[in-house]
């Protein structure tokens, strides 16, 4: 048998920017909202504008001429002047639900630059959004206003590589992907796999403490980052950049930026513990009647091929069924068992191929006279390695195509987790919206699929438009679950725009308080992509 | 062959107090001191010094009468008053080396006892210092001077367990071994193992950021705690006990608590994830040539036993024959290699005991056959297997034999880590202090062993005597050799007392300021654990 590789997952869409805190006036973003929706915008805070002669300044601190882009009119010959639309890609995040109004982009080649160019914004009391690659699910990424848009993307070095301990160094712009391939050359991963990986970047990896395929093989960033190097929005250079795996010598500043979305800094510098690559690969695909066997299935999974699990995923049969009319794939990898209420994916890694194929083998024997599964397929090659992949991975686009979608990613305690699905289903029953599965109701589909072994499930609620009455009923509906049963109302995705004012849902007033102390001893002036994350307008 | 358990090992023994900065004037700690030595004392801050109608106030609080013990006069009969050598055990660390002069200590039985007590304590200007197991290295859990001692061990439920994410919930006075022996009967294990697992309790781990033994398996707590529970220093309840794996919704606030040693709150909750208990263990010994072997051992062995690596340490020759001059076990287990340079011991463990035992074989195979180790062994039974770990973990214990032990914790770049051993050896032979292995020198031995696969190495000089001449020789040399490669001053055992002076080494003034202004939102008042850490005196 080969030795297989998965293919590079889908990554999910975003939420809508739906809006929690009814006010008795709507505001409408204007020229900035794209999907226009009822929504109080935050007021511009009291920021500079940018002038002719800002930008001639800033381009003085830069080395080179196409580092700097703008659509202000009449700034001398030496700047890279661009029309509005030019800018598009830098204003609007990347599906098209949010834009910025910025005229200006800088894309510094140091950390220099980067250092002189925000000491400047700050003397200037200019707004700041930091950026990466701009595949931000929650609008964090891009500016409301005006802001100017720092992009680190041309900043993309690896700075050193340790060969024996894994630990690698590099500038906070290079693609993950990018990352992954050097690693690959020494036989290492990074250990963060995520869809976006041919186009985001690691610095905004680590900015928005990414989750993806891989946390429960890897854990998470906070364990795996080992340091940061972050430009301060007073133009500082925080130089968190250890490379040691154990540093007990005061608080751990790198933890505040990681997961900090741009609020109170760049990260300019990056060093990660990269795990070995091992190179066996498997995929297996079961059957379950009850989402209490998926529970147990775990339980067994991880006590048989615990030390090489790198997937534990599932999804319910309302969203197999979607995923099979809408397949890709003709051949029915699994046939047999599509009738069943739930399915799990399992997905190992480990250094012995032989030993893997039999651990799973014994795995699988388990389950099946255990009764916890009732079918199941063990993936033969590598076509039906994708195949089986693919049974999960599409399930998103699926629902895409099967009409409008209303998402939600959460965590929620293991036990409890889908119960949001059967729980969003009764309510919206109730009120008529919902008659079973493929019914003629507003909302035609309500599916469930995630991470299991994170706790972090993708609530799916398919209706033929994003019907406002649909979406009363979905909110504060779901968030409220969430809270009850103190989940989190962003798993993986963070705040951004988005969710900044639903923040409360997940954490009490005490907390939200200490973060704002926090982002004010670091942003006193909240220069830094302002309006987001746990953002307060600053006092007039 | 059995199923075979390590054995409890043995905690390294601590560093004494050197004194890096020298201060014209000389202080000694007096009453305070145990080991008395040249060090700049910090000043005692303008705490208020406990009174009886404080006594009073604060018995009130608690619950029980023997929650409060005191050895001072003329409170009333409510409280347990006793001699002050019965306090001795909460204020003198367990190493004999740090004394501090409380006269009260309290034991509350819950979160809301702690609140209040903080509280009070907070209104009426009076230090705390936080206590666990009170098992620290570096006096960070005894008084410097009369603060109150907050020993939260009167807090030891486990709050709840999910057996199929493994997230266990509980107080922080929980003992760390009777913590996995919980979890062992649910197949599961805590993913911290320390020698003094049998005293230190689960919130001290956390305070102090404890390595241990399983980093290299596990990754350090940043990334296996899910949330805490922590009273701050003006009393209120942050509550931020997640039992998600996934929470991206603001600043992971908790973070600033893992290895905070008390410094800005006691934290009386924690949320962990426990790791599958895997059965099947395995450990060897491996003799080898240089320092550069034991790199490309290290590699070879992750690429063989990647996923079943639990341990990977290391010891130099002069540690060997100290050991084997003082084993305890006097069958020679490995005489044949007892010449080399190096030696390492590789830990697996896994849930397939014949795939491990493979796997190891191979490794063996291929590490013998490149010719990257001269000889090994691997244990074919409990006794052997206890015997192999005594090589590495006797080490210390036989260094206490062979003379009087100076002794530093540091991490540094793997491919330098063992260059603060030789630089030693040759700095010590300029200074004509040393003058070989054994010789009559004033230095008998250096030796060097660790963590390996963390970067961590224990340098320990053995001399006659704690020599001062000797102690001038090594400090700030070896620090300053740390500081130079970006090492850590303080790897996994914290800055406590012994070490908050000499934090410039490790972190850069900037980083420092941040720390303090950190410090500073938490606990303006300066009440928690005063003269540690990253303490500056309060302004008067």
């Amino acid at each position: 048998m080969q030795l297989l590789i998965p293919t590079s997952t889908r990554r999910l869409a975003p939420s809508k920017p739906f809006h929690l805190h009814r006010t008795s006036q709507c505001f409408n973003f204007g020229k900035n909202l794209i999907l226009k929706r009822c929504y109080s915008q935050p007021k511009r805070g009291s920021y500079a504008s940018v002038q002719p002669e800002h930008i001639h300044a800033l381009r003085n601190i830069l080395s080179n001429k196409t580092s700097l882009l703008t659509s202000i009119k009449g700034c001398d010959a030496t700047v890279e002047s661009v029309s509005e639309s030019e800018l598009d890609s830098f204003n609007v995040d990347w599906m098209g639900k949010y834009r910025g109004n910025s005229k200006v982009v800088l894309k510094p080649k140091s950390t220099e630059e980067v250092s002189k160019i925000v000491k400047y914004c700050y003397d200037h009391n200019l707004a700041i959004v930091p950026q990466g690659g701009n595949t931000g699910l929650v609008g964090g990424s891009v500016p409301l206003y005006d802001e100017i848009i720092l992009n680190v993307g041309n900043m993309n070095s690896i700075r050193s590589f340790d060969e024996v301990s894994g630990i690698v160094t590099c500038d906070a712009g290079i693609i993950l992907e990018n990352l992954d391939n050097y690693l690959a050359e020494f036989d290492y991963t990074v250990p963060l796999d995520l869809a976006a990986k041919g186009s985001c970047q690691i610095g905004g990896n680590i900015a928005t403490n990414a989750g993806g395929l891989r946390v429960i093989r890897y854990g998470t960033l906070r364990g795996t980052v080992l340091g940061l190097e972050v430009v301060l929005p007073d133009g500082q250079i925080l130089d968190s950049l250890s490379t040691l795996r154990k540093n007990n010598t005061g608080f751990d500043l790198k933890q505040l930026f990681i997961g900090s979305e741009g609020s109170i800094g760049v990260i300019t510098g990056v060093s990660l513990l990269a795990a070995p690559k091992l190179k066996a690969k498997n995929v297996a695909v079961f059957s379950l009647d009850s989402y209490d066997a998926i529970q147990r299935a775990f339980i067994k999974t991880r006590q048989h091929v615990g030390e090489i699990l790198s997937a534990f995923e599932f999804f319910d049969q309302a969203g197999h069924r979607i995923q099979q009319v809408h397949s890709r794939n003709p051949k029915k990898i699994f046939d047999a068992g599509r009738d069943a209420a739930f399915f799990v994916l399992v997905e190992t890694t480990g250094s012995n191929k032989d030993h893997d194929d039999q651990k799973l083998a014994a795995l699988l024997e388990v389950l099946i006279e255990s009764e916890i599964v009732t079918d199941g397929v063990l993936a033969q090659d590598t076509a039906q390695f994708t195949s089986l992949w693919e049974l999960r991975e599409t399930i998103t686009e699926a629902a895409g195509k099967t009409g409008k979608v209303f998402k939600y990613d959460v965590s929620l305690p293991t036990s409890l987790m889908y119960s949001v699905v059967e729980a969003t289903r009764k309510h919206l029953a109730e009120l008529g919206l919902y008659k079973g599965e493929g019914s003629d109701g507003k909302v035609k589909s309500v599916i469930g699929f995630g991470h299991f072994g994170d706790g972090n499930i993708h609530l799916n609620v398919i209706s033929d438009s994003y019907d406002p009455e649909v979406q009363s009923a979905l909110e504060p509906f779901v968030y409220e679950f969430v809270a009850k049963h103190r989940g989190s109302i962003s798993a993986e995705h963070g705040l951004g725009l988005q969710k900044a004012p639903h923040i409360g849902y997940s954490q009490l007033p005490l907390n939200v308080d200490l973060m704002h102390q926090i982002k004010s001893i670091l942003d006193p002036k909240k220069l830094f992509n302002p309006y987001k994350f746990v953002y307060r307008p600053p006092l007039e």
